[in-house]
């Protein structure tokens, strides 16, 4: 019997964003990976070997995850959101290229799941309708002058802008020197989402402009998403709609 | 009775990677709205009242939404995808801006699913697993010098680009033109996925060098990725990996 290693989203945190695939592959797994807090989401089962882990050790759980595949598990290894964006399944296939050729050969099944920009998306309307970027502030590798130099860029090809993990212990002050620079570039009357802790009890949308904007405003649970030059906000008795139109005439 | 209009994304087609709150909203519909292949997507049932529409019309399908909703009316408007990415939401909260001031107290849902780039990345490796933009090729309004400017300064911020609706019969070239442009921005090195038809028995995946990149591969159910100068290949004996390292490094 031939084991493999599925890279799995759970999506934002509600079991009612996670996809049937995913569900479905849960509940044949042998061996559950991940984030600790992530892994929590899942529930125990008889037969099902759980194995967390510490946030920063990305790499080392790829590896787990292959090596348990490659003997004969059916190993998932489990993220917040999707596992494309900036997540898992970049250290696994990472991984893969770096490790034994046997690993190249195991059956690898990615899941797609709910981004958090998707669901903050959702949450305020539709930001993301024209053209637009994620980036990621969280990245200890990423210089800040490659950082700017993309948000500028960013800013000029009037995009709206997701920045995923604004907010990192390591790097606190990264998101109020990325709003400065934005100011800079677009003035301060763009509107700003930050969209906390989606879909749970906890759950804070709020919107400001760019002049306003502040790094406090978020933490890790927050995904930012600052409009383009286009992106509107329409007034309503249960919540402003914020949204980019389709057309860009 | 107070009505309510959910948009819901239905994702790349597979009903394994539809959400159960999509599913769970479908069995309280009184009503479905949307292009036709997309309504047609799901199962008919007595009690539920079906509006397909063409896929031209879709401010005129929001207001249709709003309307019935507006007359107690539990409608779902269908999207491919994820609605917020290019799709109805933004239709629907512009119909909201510009429609009857009763239309922005009605019961708005928007449900997120699972938009073709995270469906393409995941049969792929993880194409986006560094920054990323998204451009939608087949707007109608987006002039030309607006298009290839935004693709100039997304190859020079480096950023993975994902081009969704690549290939429109009213604009059958545009795709070569992007192609031609990005080749003179970044040379014809970087790896180029055609990702067709997701998830479904008509699935392909393609991966070529820029240079070997023509429109001609892309039709509208294409999803075109081009790496960032950080995306690899990864050869595999199941095909090879497409990934972008997390780190800038």
């Amino acid at each position: 019997m031939s084991g493999w290693l599925a890279v799995a989203g759970l999506g934002p945190g509600d079991a009612a964003l996670i996809t049937p695939e995913v569900r479905e592959t849960l509940a044949e797994a042998s061996d559950l990976l991940g984030y600790g807090p992530y892994v929590a989401r899942v529930a125990a089962r008889p037969g099902l070997a759980i194995h967390p882990s510490d946030n920063r050790e990305e790499l080392a759980r790829a590896r787990h995850g292959l090596a348990l595949a490659a003997a004969g598990a059916r190993a998932v290894l489990v993220c917040s959101g999707d596992p494309g964006v900036f997540a898992m399944a970049a250290a696994v296939c990472e991984a893969i290229e770096t490790g034994p050729p046997e690993w190249a050969a195991l059956d690898l099944r990615i899941l797609p799941g709910i981004t958090a920009m998707l669901a903050a998306s959702a949450r305020a309307g539709a930001p993301l309708g024209h053209d637009f970027c994620a980036i990621n502030l969280s990245d200890n590798l990423k210089p800040w002058p490659l950082l700017a130099r993309r948000l500028a860029l960013a800013a000029e090809a009037d995009f709206a802008i997701a920045l995923y993990n604004p907010r990192s212990r390591a790097r606190p002050d990264t998101l109020d020197r990325a709003f400065d620079l934005l100011r800079g570039a677009v003035g301060g009357a763009r509107p700003v989402l930050f969209a906390r802790a989606l879909y749970s009890a906890e759950e804070r949308l709020e919107i400001v402009a760019l002049a306003e904007a502040r790094g406090a405003m978020a933490d890790m649970r927050t995904l930012v998403l600052i409009g383009s030059s286009r992106t509107r906000l329409v007034p309503r008795p249960r919540g402003a709609l914020l949204y980019t139109p389709r057309s860009a005439a």
